[in-house]
């Protein structure tokens, strides 16, 4: 059992320990908003970034991208979490499905697909084609999912998420002003809202306004993958406990779910990294809160002290989540029985064998 | 328990009733093989036919189709096997899951994609795209899948298929002549027979040729739902029983199977329909023991005395399988714990309820 940092009680991750056969679910989806200058760090350049959800996928399924060699990155050449993700699931016997919520490149494994469409821009005020249609169909997936699994953990990979997260939560009325985190330092709190406020003009509406219709506010400013998920993690959840396996932008799936109120949200948590619970540049607990989903679990991982300095740079603050990278590790941590050290020490081995060719590649 | 008649040994029909949580999941895909004037009749045109695996897909999830009214059926009206299907798995908690392994039209559920296109016709001798990464990406599906379930019951949906599969076993060195069954009475065995001439001849391969490299004969003559299937059950087999749950098609899926290595036959039977197996005008029985899968059941299901006229046509000889309908009703029979009358009732419920009304308003 490793170091878990606990906010709320403590009931959700006991029955993640005790899970008789927990299942990993990875939704991803891509959305104009990542193509704003200077919002996301997610892929090694702004044309790179469609590739970043497909890759993840890839690499947890086949130990490193097909679309892409070794493992998505950042332009500085920092690894995608899933680096964290795939040692986390190789230590347990955890069935992995990816869900496509509306990928712009389909990835190369087998993947759920609900009929999303990638997102246009959240400045557009209509970013989400479909979102009900989505929400629905992942209701659908969900309903099944739990007739087979008694512990869901629900990942994303979505570049510029925690924007399409701000602006939703936003338009549902949270005081999230300033406190979603970001995968650069600081958290680039006023581009954020500047796309958001420009995104609010267009959609005509303005905070709190779609408090009681949070499907409209996905569809307005909101990304595919939080409609899927909300709608996975809602059906499950009236059967078995859900982990929402992210950082901010899970806030504003419990968000949407806690509003719309067709779920059990005593049976859901937010399963994220210390570097999220952790950031100074965010509040991911009050945003949990005021989400109606005050559990949050955080694996506490420190990467200072890792066999290679590549990885130190998270202890700075970039990158700190995604690929459901804390739930993973949260559940390597109880259901897996790793000891934290122990997993330290296989994230290091993934990072050797995926990471490091790149760099000597380069 | 309902009535089964069993060919082989009875031990999965065993692993199937003591099961704790069997999973469904129906593989569909569209093959220009069913252009072929008067090869099939699953569809009310051939232009429709494109309809039917989706429309099928959407009547498990939603009780009718959504991209047609009610549910497919033949020119003639009669309903798709979907119906069975539908009684069957809505009288246990079975989980349903949607593979498309190259459908010309997505269907309206959640549905995994595998990365595979609709087949060319088996006359070009060159059908199936990528068939080896369909049966590869199957095999990642089916060893999740088999983390899960503790049965797995693969049935498909794919018009013309019974032509792909003759074409495929003769390219397997079965002696399929005349062996597999139709949708239509008497078996349209010259016109499937003149198909797979004009397909071995454009593919420049002979009776047996391809022995040795199954999935070639499914790229030359076959359709993606048998890479698809093949790949899904040859990794689960090596964990749980799997049921190839149609007809003669899943005869050419397990000689796929087979001659490929990867599976354990020993865990691997067909469920289908009593019309399947006492089809005079076929031979599943033989064409599955050159399978290397000589375990068949059959639901010994009759509409004789059914309480409406457009079901009796099923004793005729038409129609006769597909959807997993067999495989679906001896789960209902064995594992549900319903009697073969009670089973009855509910497929003339799901007719009332599907098929009335279309003729009604037809």
């Amino acid at each position: 059992m490793g170091r878990i940092l606990i906010e709320g009680d403590d009931t959700l991750l006991g029955a993640l320990r005790e899970a008789a056969q927990p299942t990993y679910m990875c939704t991803i989806a891509s959305s104009d908003t990542g193509a704003i200058e200077g919002i996301s760090i997610a892929g090694a350049s702004a044309d790179m970034r469609k590739y970043t959800p497909p890759a993840d996928m890839e690499a947890l399924f086949y130990g490193s991208a097909r679309c892409i060699p070794g493992v998505a990155a950042t332009p500085d050449g920092i690894p995608s979490p899933v680096i964290i993700t795939m040692a986390a699931l190789s230590s347990m016997r955890l069935p992995i499905f990816v869900v496509d919520a509306g990928s712009e490149v389909a990835p190369q494994t087998p993947y759920v697909r609900l009929g999303g469409s990638p997102a246009r821009s959240v400045v557009t005020g209509h970013a989400v084609e479909d979102a009900e249609l989505i929400f629905e169909r992942g209701w659908h997936l969900g309903a099944n999912m739990a007739k087979l699994t008694d512990f869901l953990i629900l990942g994303e990979s979505v570049p510029a998420g925690t924007t399409t997260a701000l602006s939703v939560m936003l338009a549902l009325g949270l005081d999230a002003e300033g406190k979603v985190s970001s995968t650069m330092i600081g958290g680039a709190h006023e581009l954020k809202q500047a796309a958001v406020d420009l995104g609010f003009k267009a959609a005509g509406i303005t905070k709190g306004s779609l408090e009681s219709t949070p499907l409209r506010a996905v569809a307005a400013v909101g990304d595919p993958m939080q409609a899927a998920v909300a709608g996975i993690a809602s059906a499950a959840s009236e059967h078995i406990p859900v982990m929402l396996a992210g950082g901010t932008q899970m806030a504003a799936v419990a968000a949407v779910m806690d509003r719309l109120g067709q779920a059990d949200m005593t049976n859901v948590c937010i399963g994220t990294t210390r570097w999220v619970l952790r950031d100074p540049d965010a509040d991911i607990v009050s945003l949990a809160q005021q989400a109606g989903c005050p559990r949050v679990y955080a694996a506490d991982l420190d990467f200072g002290g890792a066999r290679f300095e590549g990885m130190h740079i998270y202890e700075a603050g970039l990158v700190k989540e995604g690929v459901g990278a804390g739930g993973a590790a949260v559940a390597a941590l109880t259901y897996g029985g790793l000891e934290t050290d122990e997993l330290l020490r296989r994230i290091e081995d993934v990072y050797e064998a995926t990471v490091l060719p790149m760099l000597q590649g380069a």
